[in-house]
């Protein structure tokens, strides 16, 4: 039995972070839970007291399926990580006396990594002072760099996207009987799971990306220039996904690289160029030829109109689980993935503790990315693809995916 | 009757313009075609003798439904524009020995205003030799651009996709309790249509873009900044949908402005920045907060996972109308769309002289601007909203759309 719950949303949005936000909301209500709270803006709002009654927003069954198929994070979100406990008691004392006042027993934290921090810290202080409070994570995250979860829900809609529209621009490309090299640009800072989905676009109907660079190895921009020769002996559309985050050997990321490749604005500040425009401009040079530099940009984290069921319904899942674990006692952890079997793909839920997966970043393993660094292994393959499986179509109204309506006012 | 027929489609690709050439196609074998040719490439292609049987391609009718939901040229594109006749003579020579060779008895190609100068020509010159030949244009163009016809295939689905990742972009932008400016840079250097489609984002769960510029007026930077800092009065969150073609009173693109601005690669060779790039660094200067600049490059044009029902039934109804009119002896001709009524939508299709089409640029009419020229009136929505209506979502197979394969041999 639950009493009053809060819930929160925290990181980047994703396409089905809104799933979770659903599968808390139904399944506290089905336990129980007299209130169920939202946190605008993450634990940052929270402390300013942005606190919502989600009753007040979910009104029927239809806004429950609206929710879930609108993307980005409904509550809104923020990247705000809580002090250490040693360092700032006070603060503490100011959160828990926020929850007495609005009788929470259970919180809920929506995340990434760095979010698991602050379920961590919480869970960790009401320890010390014997609160008996739950705090459970809800894994949440494009870029699938959790710790210990098979996978975190949002990679799947993410990487159907990338995969979806690295087939559309291969196409495109295809177009003129002219030699053209683009460059997609995905996201990715340190880890090359999102990049790597760029690799299912191969398929029967599509010879795929030619070259694919992640940030797990060193780019070589002289091998690159060789490898691009070497595809456009035998083709003329020469297609490259890279992540924004490569960086060469010596740590530096390749859109830093040329004293030269600057972007001077108006006012003669210097910005720094995309990953994709520096190698498009190299590449021009190189092979004088039409490029490209396709940057998928927020497309990739908000693209509600192209989502993956399996991870649409996986999202309502953990969400769903890290309420009935809180209803069971459990508290300082977070819901993972546990893959069963590949093919079939089944997957069920657990629990684990959050303080083995917060603050840590899972990358894609070695053995996944072949030998020179230009593409993937069909082991990386095989675990993305059951993730991108089938569709679940938003709610069309004149023509455009319809979302839950945001109270806009209580936005500023 | 119907005799050979060939078919070619010109300039750039669409999401749709394949359902054109499946409405060529299966028309063609309904009225008896014996052979339905494919030129790749265009009249580019079709001089080199680069011709296909569509029967080797087109086997069965899920054949027909694979062509009609794969974006891009299938048979592949080409941007040239024939000489006068006077001034070569001999090419046509060279063409329509080509059509004796094929035994060809009628023409279509599918595409924008130039395009349709290859229809005139081709046309003129049969007239001049009294060839039997017909000729007849099929309408085909994102920009919806041309002349005379309502609107042209194409439109319809690119207004869609900029309308919803628009709406898309607008959420994730509420995502952060900060200041944001977003830019979206949406495609057509000397027509707004395109850019006027972010327009339709405003609907009962979506403020929609806050300003639209298109080209049609001349753009005031001094002006556009006040209109910022206008917005950001009442709001945190502020989009702008630009055309990657304004320009300033004195003529010059708005991202050529500006003497700093310039990309200079590794090579010490100067790029020109895109047009939300530049105004994103503008904002920033400006308002010292974080800006967004999104382009969204070749995907409006080759996004296929997300085109409107309505007009790729139009542009499979175009294409089909185009062999009924050379079977009944139209020529010099191109197909247009006839709106009856918009509300309910009705839609017919008609024929039309091309010469007063081909080379003619139709542009957004003044009046449909608002007078500041920072966005677009109730009329404009009103005309664009049939064309975005309803789905034919892709085959998906394994979690992504399924093209019909494009034998990438002979692209080589």
């Amino acid at each position: 039995m639950l009493g009053n719950v809060i819930v929160g949303q925290s990181g980047g949005p994703t396409a089905v972070i809104n799933s979770s936000l659903a599968g808390v909301y139904k399944t506290a209500k089905d336990l129980g839970a007299p209130k169920v709270y939202g946190m605008r803006f993450g634990i940052q709002g929270f402390l300013e007291k942005n606190i919502i009654d989600m009753d007040d927003k979910i009104r029927s069954e239809l806004d429950i399926e609206l929710l879930k198929r609108t993307p980005s994070a409904y509550l809104g979100s923020c990247r705000f990580k809580l002090p250490e406990i040693l360092d700032n008691r006070a603060l503490y004392e100011q959160i828990f006396s926020i929850f007495e006042e609005y009788q929470i027993t259970a919180f809920f934290y929506i995340g990434g990594n760095d979010s698991m921090d602050t379920i961590k810290k919480l869970s960790d202080y009401a320890a010390l002072i014997s609160s008996p409070i739950r705090f459970v994570g809800v894994p949440k995250t494009i870029d699938n760099d959790l710790a210990v979860t098979d996978h975190t829900p949002g990679f799947g809609s993410a990487a159907k996207y990338i995969a979806s529209v690295t087939k559309e621009l291969i196409r495109d490309g295809l177009v003129y009987d002219i030699n053209l090299i683009t460059i997609i640009e995905i996201m990715g800072r340190n880890a090359g799971w999102l990049t790597s989905a760029a690799a299912l676009a191969k398929c029967e109907d599509c010879e795929g990306a030619d070259l694919i660079y992640l940030p797990e190895t060193a780019f070589d921009i002289d091998a690159f220039l060789d490898k691009v020769a070497e595809k456009m002996q035998k083709k003329k559309a020469v297609v490259v996904a890279v992540s924004e985050g490569i960086k060469t050997a010596d740590g530096k990321y390749v859109f830093e690289h040329g004293t030269h490749n600057e972007y001077v604005d108006a006012f003669g500040h210097k910005q720094l160029s995309g990953t994709a425009t520096y190698l498009a401009g190299l590449c021009r040079e190189k092979f004088d030829c039409k490029t490209r530099a396709i940057e998928l940009a927020t497309l990739q984290r908000c693209a509600g109109h192209l989502t993956s069921r399996v991870d649409i319904t996986e999202a309502y899942q953990v969400g769903g689980t890290a309420v009935t674990a809180a209803s069971n006692g459990e508290t300082g952890k977070m819901v993972i993935l546990k893959r069963v079997s590949t093919d079939p793909y089944i997957c069920t839920t657990d629990l684990y503790d959050v303080h083995m997966i917060a603050n840590i970043e899972k990358k894609v393993p070695l053995e996944w990315i072949t030998e020179d660094g230009t593409n993937v292994s069909t082991e990386l393959i095989n675990y993305i693809r059951p993730l991108i499986q089938a569709e679940l179509t938003p709610i069309m109204i004149t023509g455009q995916p319809r979302h839950i309506v945001v109270d806009i006012d209580s936005l500023w």
